[in-house]
């Protein structure tokens, strides 16, 4: 099956660039995560809000991310960013890929791991439901 | 002559809240000065890049802004910005009424200047071009 | 009674400006929430997270601010915030005032609101708690 | 010679933590880049403002991030990053360890680029100069 996939255009911002012109790299973490968050309401059909409230979970942390910086943006570009999901037991890959005008940009990997809240309150990693998965799937 | 004005829809972003689960609120004056950006641009059919290329100046930065905080928003919500502007010879009005489904929730007033680089390199304010102007007037 | 007040000193980054070199505005917005915390912080001897813990409130969001920005200021610098703040039943006022080299930059008066979860879980106004007014008597 | 390092403690903020009452994973590199142009100052004595005027470069942006999250931390945490650089000839990789009370929570490594303007006002790669590797040496 192949990976699940999200596409969206983001607009970068004047505020979201430096003294050089350009996108100041942490803001592209920021639309990586909003990416994510997309990747997964279009798959379930409920936002990050809705999610937390019916899926019994608190979020899908990062563990690790891994990005390659080949053009720069600016202000004023529309990119597009094309996000692609694969599941593991209690964690997932996730690739985004954010272009301008057909060329790669950016390339990112991240490894997210599903938590849930244990007795006293601390985040601890859990299966990927069964619900959630198969809505993947569909 | 009624203001010029601009309609954006924003999603409001798991990143753009705080602890508490709402906006954190300077998140608000990101929204807001993208909304003044995109206002300039619908007017001029120029993003901000092509402005600061072809009308001679070096941006229009805030002098003063006041904002009044009714409603929290939170991550999921797809909240609606209406941005208006009114001239004044060197500086320019804004007011921003940002809502969710009906109900404002924040509404902001800045005061802008129009500004260019003298000699030296250093921003003064400058009449704002009969050309840009016109373009709102049209 | 003079306000109660606290110092701090920041560092502008080159993450916090903008293409035209200067500081982005809505990380002044950043800085004076963080300086509104130190102050607390300074007045309680507990950081937010502890506050949270134990003084039984939800945070105090902003209702109101109004800033003037007089001069801009730069990465590299670092600035001087003077935060003062005087309280009322359930909210309070907040002033800062942020320069550099003795010169002010940036001025702003918020209003927060002291609130409480109530037991749907929605925030709500409460009078701020003499245990803590008592600390900024001290 | 071991690498030049610098140390630095970075106060994690409400407004850097989002719903899950975490820090929102971008602020970390807001944090190492402002720790990278802290390590360049400690060496240079000049800030990134200072060295952009007397250095004839145009910054060092990013080509190449990786970043493993092995503990949260969360508003009100002083954490301490230690950040190292070794040079190669028109790159420098830097390393950045942030950890909290001893423990270790992220681990950093990036690329970065040392670029100049072109005659067209594009950034390319450039050498990075003599008399910047020398200050890292003393």
């Amino acid at each position: 099956m192949p990976p699940f996939t999200n596409t969206r255009t983001v607009r970068i911002e004047w505020g979201d660039c430096d003294p050089a012109g350009i996108i100041f790299y942490p803001r592209y973490f920021e639309i990586f995560d909003a990416s994510t968050a997309m990747l997964f309401e279009h798959a379930t059909g409920l936002t990050k809000h809705q999610q937390l409230k019916t899926l019994g979970f608190a979020g899908y942390p990062l563990v690790r991310t891994h990005a390659r910086f080949l053009k720069p943006t600016r202000f004023g570009d529309d990119v597009t960013v094309v996000t692609a999901i694969s599941f593991g037991r209690t964690s997932f890959e996730i690739t985004h890929r954010l272009s301008l005008n057909g060329e790669l940009c950016v390339e990112c990997s991240e490894t997210r791991v599903w938590v849930v809240r244990d007795a006293e309150g601390h985040l601890k990693s859990h299966p990927v439901p069964e619900e959630v998965l198969a809505k993947f799937r569909a």
